[in-house]
């Protein structure tokens, strides 16, 4: 029955409250874990709309923000470099069809085309959910009275060639984040 | 600043994965925290919005549910009854004030709006939203294979008085909610 499977996906989706992030909360007294980071993301979301083009769809980037990161229940939050970029979308996309797959077939098909639309980051909406995504945890960090812990030595210049294909299409948000790494450099919680 | 004030809020926001709520996690390891149940009742409403009536604005439901318990960083996370009811209601009416006050004004307006729509439950977003709030909890404690763990003795019949006015305007809902109280007095974490 239908709602048996939904229900059985949304218990499945609970793990996500026990997979630990790389960044810290805004206090640093301890690690975010990826369903709090997938509120908070919505949240900025809602927030930051107006900073978007006009039309976006607004539910659908909510969606997006809101499925995105279950994967990693089997997948592990990973810190995508160009080594391990290959291997970690194998993963995921793995991950993706054997997660989404719980949910009945009409549903799951949805849930695995609006994931790969996340991923792929196309669509305005795809774009802007990303967008959000690469700011979130730059504002945890590094945000004002934010702790600056990074989980490994980092320098400006990495996170802004790293972040820059998601983030510049948004000038003023662009921005913003350009003057939190700037401040980062000075408050010697990265290298130049 | 416009975007200075978003900011300020979202880090302010950030203290709710510090709101620790009074149900545990579906294994029963450790209680659940409101930016968690934020994340998973918003989920909950993007798989189970096809139990609702057509013509849904789920874009509204899911703002709705991403802000509805930021109050909580200042108000608490309260066990309503009839006798605090009252109490409850003025403390977070004031804390919705003065947190959605950190927004710019059109956006504290809109926010506070929002808010105060959900809290009304009138709305057919509202009440959707509502019912999302309400089974979550119940999902989380009495669902397939949850822990069963209730911060104080309850029965099953008082769980049914307080849940059916958000639920029962959604049979199908409102049928398994209740099958999960029965299941939960034959499994001994519930009083009839």
């Amino acid at each position: 029955m239908s709602l048996n499977e939904q229900i059985a996906f949304l218990l499945h989706a609970d793990k996500l409250k026990n997979v630990v992030r790389k960044n810290k909360l805004v206090s640093g007294e301890r690690n975010e874990n990826s369903a709090e980071h997938s509120w908070h993301v919505s949240l900025q979301a809602v927030v930051l709309a107006g900073h978007a083009p006009e039309n976006l769809k607004l539910d659908t980037v909510l969606k997006m923000l809101t499925i995105h990161d279950i994967i990693e229940i089997q997948a592990g939050d990973h810190w995508v470099t160009e080594e391990n970029e290959t291997d970690v979308a194998t993963l995921e996309a793995a991950a993706a069809e054997e997660t989404f797959s719980l949910l009945p077939d009409n549903q799951a098909a949805e849930f695995k085309a609006l994931w790969a639309e996340f991923e792929a980051g196309d669509s305005p909406e795809a774009k802007f959910a990303n967008a959000m995504d690469a700011l979130h945890p730059m504002l945890q960090v590094f945000g004002p009275n934010a702790s600056g812990f990074c989980h490994q030595p980092l320098s400006a210049d990495f996170l802004r060639r790293k972040k820059a294909p998601r983030l510049a299409p948004y000038p003023d948000l662009w921005a913003y984040a350009q003057s939190l790494l700037d401040a980062a450099v000075r408050n010697g919680y990265l290298m130049p």
